[in-house]
């Protein structure tokens, strides 16, 4: 099916299928929002759920046609690869244990894939994902989809461009507080599985958002975590994983810094903030008012730059729909990433290979390993006392 | 087409058309990401341009079947209310001396009608649409979007609640900046017909955004704006249109207030914003953080209720995509309305009447009036150099 | 005797008395903390409450000799008057119905006068006072002390130096929450004159802050207020005088604005806000936040200048104390017209006249008259069901 | 001379002398303001600088007596020893190298001594001070200002009260920006001495800013860190101690928490921050706005508390000096701090032993002590590549 062929009409949407997702899930209907926003995707088909009965339940509520609601990934990703019209790419938002399994399907069908993170359970699996990946010449998006702010763009912009000098210090933090009492014991979707290291992995909290904040600091200081010294605690009694981290880096460049993750910590909702001081200036993002980037300058007074204003670079209005003023959130971040692998596939579809006809900044599998990398280095670090540990290039 | 034939089963989505909203528009982009996000619409027709050629430019760019691009809207009307498959709603979003005409068109043909606002350029107009909707039996929403806000919604619900006691002071305001310098005067599109009586109507900055301050004032506060006294100044040289608007109102119940227009305040890009003070506390909300509300119980400390947490009240939560902390924007709200229209256009779908079926909120073509009234009530009181007009009930 | 007479020597503090502001009493205290700050007073005398034993309590409280303990002020006028060391100047800080024969008593004494605000209860009053002060050659300072603030001042400056352009739109607004219950009727001291028509005069709210609100409006936006439209409200059951005020105001320049002060908003202590709005860009001050001003030069960035930091200029710099970070509040900002108004005192000890040796800009009679000609017109315009009244120039 | 001979009368004055905080100096500025500000001191005696002429000029412009207006702190204390009349109490504010000799000179001479922080060089020489006090029985305040804010007392006495449950993260910080560049050579004399280790001691932010705010978190916490681990860094090019740490702590009950002192974060001028979370609930406190504190009670909104207002709790109340609204900043702070000695001074005159007479918490040479090993710490872990090091208890 060759797309564009009217010039000026626009390519028919990428057919697009789900794993995980249904009832009750959250990041599936994130995922749903993200891939409707822009009208690049038609969702088709689905295992949306581990039962037969809840898959068909969801499968219809979301408009599936019945021969393609499926039971299972595997049958499905065989079955999708076999139709004329099947899915082109397939989004996974099951718990983390399956996400490998599910995209190592998914690949070997032949079939583009968009995972949730963490990419894997462990950094030896991340690897062996990558390796895949590469022999397959598919798209393989991550969805850390805080690199999809406009503002969060303009920052990295910023940073490239030296507006910030040298960076010295890198301070990210991301507290929650949703586990801040054992819910995992009293039915909490969500919290059980993240919970359990048999579905989580080995971090908790380190590796279900102290991740997101790594990514985030290394995607917009443009320095890499080189060493890190690191001190998980579970205060929650009986929890199993981290609930708190306390993390310090040394970045390549001299830069400094700190990573605190917390899911026990009052008052913070989903409260992801970024903090990057250079020679030269000093920027603060914070997810929970993400139009805004506070920039100063040294010596000069700290202006905030506002999305959708002359102010915004274009790496920025790049990734901008709306005017200043007119708040963009979550689904819109989360939608420029849909949008920008939208434009990879459709690059796919047209040239037979997977690559961008634009400035695109999704993450891919290479930072599904990396985020691994950074657990694996901080569960180390903390089991052996909060000693320093390298983080791999 | 019989809706949700299948129990659980998805209906299919609502067939939508729009006139207007070609290349370059802002807010034709806003409504269809508005009907997009909870996938309850499918675009399938528009004539969305001045001009046949840029018309099917527009279409094709955004995937209409060509026999579905019109060059005028009487046509579309007409052949739509033809086809077996034709739309069942008109999303209209021209500039605003059109938005009159073109709704009398669709109603005529029986196509349900979302409106940008104003509904009409006179209050006269507003009058006969109005008549003409009821007649109808027909859906007629206007799209006055910051209802849709999730923390509108619960503020409104504590006023009716009687948490604020009684209400003494309603303090609205809706600054801007992007009119303060004659961009009009320099090719900006959106400037443009704004500031252009025989395009925009009596009102300038009054209409265009002093009514969306009054309709948010109202529907929160539950009052009834019962006369007004307003100063309206054209500040920009040779501007023929208002763009700073000060109003004194009084409401039915003896509360006090003010409302504040201006698209000359630099630094305000957006900045809408509505205080209500009663006899046992107070709120606030700010669209620019739509996701907060402050809410001061008399002689207690301030709090910050967020969206998406356990403080937030059911009329918020009904209307609420995404946990707190994961910011909703301005696109969630609009495509709220859309959301709560679907549920009335589908309602008419199965039982032959728009009836809604769960708790919406979306306003009508009698908002419409009362904007209009608003506007004319605000000019004569300006003209007569700031006299206390009354409103109508 | 003679300050300064050897070069680099601290002249000897300023001898000041007070009356009002016995045990109990706010404001009393706070310009004894004002007089204190910088070393330039010393409280030598006072007539400090109504009743001889509570004015000797009061007196030795505060380590004042005992002869120089008075139980009137106008005994205590005479009685300093004639003593060597007797009191240059007097701090006026009784309830507002005896400001006027306060200030009379002394300045008919040959003692300068530091006065709260209002300066009388009628302009009429205000209007023989100020000529009473011109004949005498004394200084009549009144503290209208939100003047003092640094980046009030900075303001000020940034408008006179025309980084705002033309001024378009003033907007001051001073919510309160402390009377939105009738505290007057259950014995609160502060409430209980205030709510007073005989002791407070004819404006509550209005004359109590929004006063001040005007006269800050004023002084930052060098434009006087050349017409007014108000709407005087007493919310609270049995008041009687005003305890919320809505004001329309027609500047001098052409620029438009509102004024609200309100003594029953729930959530605001002592808010008073001003935001003044150019052709070239806007300015918002906060007294909640006085450290801090915002600055949006039009099409560029907010800026948050800040005290203390290079980015103050000079008329915030001359008064600021402290570096940047380091907050200075309410008392600073009082101290700050102690200070200038000590250097207007020293200035007339050394050349027998009182003359500023330097920028200082602390409110006088003619401040005090301007108040209450606003009230006066203000309770005019509302009485007349909300007309347009012309304010003296 | 016995203070309070009739009761209800004022005391006299404590007669303080100071050594250091001449011409250009800020924090014996600071000093200055703090104990003028409630009138329970006269400055009457000072060794204010290094130099006789300028100490002379010093002295002159602060209106002291010339024969009590010394060359050398040594002489000084012998002096005013001898005199009837001489100082009750010295506040020391040079150079961090002089704290120790200076104050072991004026104890030596039964002088109760204020000093601003760092007590001493080292833990050894601070060890031997506190051996010194403890025998001569005489008041020794740290001045560590920040513990004197009104909604620092309340946070304690909540953590205190049980409020926020069981601690469990600790979360301070303390950037500034004014060390971004090396101002220390070119003159800048704030800079020059801390730039210096042979004056300054081992620790360059760590003890200038970084001791602060252990001591707050401490303080406010009501726990004793245990262990940290620090990365202590210079940023600047040729500078000789670090301006910029990041530490680790864990603390008595099993809290863990970051410290992070910065000179070099562009965009904070004096940016303390305190974040507190235990099992229940979460407290947030800035010194930039210091009258404000966040409090979270977990699963309930947060609430802005107030000082001045009926939220704010008893400890906030005894150390409030304004009402709601009205700002208290950095010299009520430090003020508060030296009112609470005054009360110390005021009992050991009139009881011959300094006791308190009053819930009184200014912090001492224990405070001082403890700071010292908390640099000492820093800079051991630091130099060992960043390892664990225990504090003493």
């Amino acid at each position: 099916m060759a797309a564009g062929s009217t010039p000026g009409t626009a390519p028919p949407p990428i057919r697009l299928g789900m794993v995980g997702g249904g009832e009750g899930a959250f990041i599936g209907a994130v995922h749903r929002y993200a891939a409707r926003l822009d009208g690049d995707y038609a969702l088709v088909a689905g295992a949306l759920a581990a039962t037969p009965e809840k898959a068909r339940r969801s499968g219809l509520a979301l408009g599936l046609a019945e021969d393609r609601i499926y039971d299972d990934y595997a049958h499905m990703a065989v079955a999708e690869a076999a139709r004329p019209d099947g899915i082109e790419a397939v989004a996974i938002v099951t718990p983390n244990h399956l996400h490998a399994p599910v995209a190592t399907a998914f690949l070997q069908a032949g079939i583009h894939v968009i995972c949730d993170k963490p990419v894997t359970a462990t950094a030896a699996e991340a690897q062996a994902l990558r390796d895949l990946v590469e022999r397959s010449g598919l798209v393989f998006a991550l969805t850390h989809n805080y690199t999809g702010y406009a503002m969060v763009r303009h920052a990295r912009q910023m940073v490239q461009d030296g507006a910030l000098g040298r960076i010295r210090v890198v301070q990210v933090e991301y507290p929650q507080d949703w586990l801040a009492e054992p819910i995992e014991r009293s039915g909490n979707k969500q919290a059980d599985w993240r919970a359990d290291p048999a579905r989580a992995g080995a971090g908790g909290c380190i590796g279900d958002i102290g991740t997101h904040a790594l990514q985030l600091a290394e995607f917009v200081s443009g320095q890499q975590a080189t060493a890190i010294c690191a001190e998980l605690t579970s205060f929650v009694d009986g929890r199993l994983l981290d609930d708190n981290a306390q993390v310090m880096l040394r970045y390549s460049d001299g830069a400094r810094g700190t990573l605190w993750a917390s899911q026990v910590a009052p008052g913070h909702a989903n409260d992801l903030r970024l903090r990057i001081y250079g020679s030269s200036g000093g920027i603060e993002w914070r997810q929970q008012q993400p139009d805004e980037l506070l920039w100063s300058p040294l010596g000069q007074p700290t202006q905030i730059i506002r999305r959708g204003t002359p102010a915004a670079n274009a790496a920025a209005a790049r990734v901008s729909r709306l005017p200043g003023g007119h708040p963009e959130g979550y689904i819109e971040a989360f939608g420029t990433l849909y949008r920008e692998i939208a434009d990879h596939l459709r690059a796919a579809r047209a040239r037979g290979q997977a690559k961008a006809p634009r400035d695109s900044h999704f993450p891919t599998v290479a930072d599904g390993l990396r985020g691994l990398q950074f657990v694996e280095a901080a569960v180390a670090s903390s089991r052996a006392g909060g000693c320093w540990v390298t983080m791999p290039a």
